[in-house]
């Protein structure tokens, strides 16, 4: 049986970079499931699979044809029940909503407030025109003026997590003693930002900072594959 | 068996206002288990059974004695198994960690600003004197000059919960298709400031008005039973 990831590139395949397939990644190497990843500039995504969805990630699974990073997560715990679980239980699939919700409504903006002109130089001409066009409209600006802000946003990053540093302080992770879907939620953002952008928005020895890293190290350290910008 | 919950009152102990007492309240419903509250002023805590605690709330359930709300909960889930899950699994247990973080770091900075005079003026002669002590040690001001302030945080209250409301666009609480001790723990902070500052400070068409508002109603209204100020 094929199955096939299909996330989001720039003129370099080798370094996709999108959070929501950064969680699916990690969802299929977490359920110990091969895949094959076809990273796919962003005006090519409509053209995949008979124009199935506007973006990725995109699962093939045998015949199954599944979009939307929680809608993927959901699907490979039914689909698969007896391989290791990404939310253990029903409680963690509703609360997984909660934290999905925190890192888009707050950890998203400001990594792409910091990484949306690192992104846009990543991009191959054409979805270079297509990206600038639709991020200027949506944040209303041009991406030079949004760049110029950014170290406002980068010294208000950690505060705002402060949320998730304290409940680091009762465990090693936010699904408990080790990883569920939730922690490749809030990792996809912040391995969004290093591979785009690379900043460093965490001290060192910030908890949070220290579960990043035990997140880049899981599954054979498939996130830390790809290098920081 | 005797089951008591010590719960935290001001001057009229007919109107407890603990956030931390209101999620046990509401957890001890939710399990269908009986038990007699017993409001108590600050300064009385030390002595509850023979100085078991410093803060409430404290269940005691037979012979056990147990402290600290979410440890409270995990107590419930795993003593009472067979009755209505407050977790629902282990994901949901590591999870609500999460929740009880947002709501400590980010709500209930927010609700204190906003009603810790107001609580100060709800108690007892002997713990005004302790609680303006030692609240305005930790805030390092008057409490009135806290309340002279709370316009700006009242402005800035809803924002903070859009995690909460984006959430609820897909389910009617935290929990899932019901409540689950995530939903308690937030319910606790804005129980809090119902009963002592009385503020609104959410639209009545928010979200998270209309989720408040079905917590108020669960268990027969019990949240409902004392009045707003």
């Amino acid at each position: 049986m094929t199955r096939i990831l299909y996330s989001l590139c720039g003129a370099d395949e080798s370094r996709p970079f999108s959070p929501h397939c950064w969680k699916v990644v990690q969802a299929l190497h977490h359920k110990g499931l091969d895949f094959v990843e076809r990273p796919t500039p962003f005006t090519q995504i409509p053209e995949l699979e008979g124009g199935f969805s506007k973006t990725v990630p995109i699962l093939r699974d045998g015949n199954e044809l599944v979009r939307d990073s929680f809608q993927i997560a959901l699907y490979l715990e039914e689909r698969y029940p007896d391989r290791p679980t990404l939310f253990g239980g029903e409680g963690g699939k509703a609360l997984s909503r909660f934290v999905e919700r925190f890192s888009q409504s707050i950890v998203h903006p400001m990594v792409t407030h910091i990484a949306v002109a690192d992104i846009h130089d990543m991009l191959g001409e054409t979805d270079k025109v297509y990206f600038r066009s639709s991020r200027e409209a949506f944040l209303g600006r041009r991406l030079e003026e949004v760049k110029a802000e950014r170290d406002a946003v980068i010294a208000g990053f950690a505060a705002k997590l402060e949320p998730v540093r304290q409940t680091l302080g009762f465990q090693d992770f936010l699904g408990g003693d080790g990883p569920l879907f939730a922690d490749y939620i809030l990792f996809g953002a912040l391995q969004w930002m290093r591979i785009t952008a690379g900043t460093q928005v965490l001290a060192q020895d910030d908890p949070v900072s220290l579960w990043f890293e035990r997140c880049l190290d899981l599954h054979g350290g498939v996130g830390r594959h790809v290098t920081a910008a």
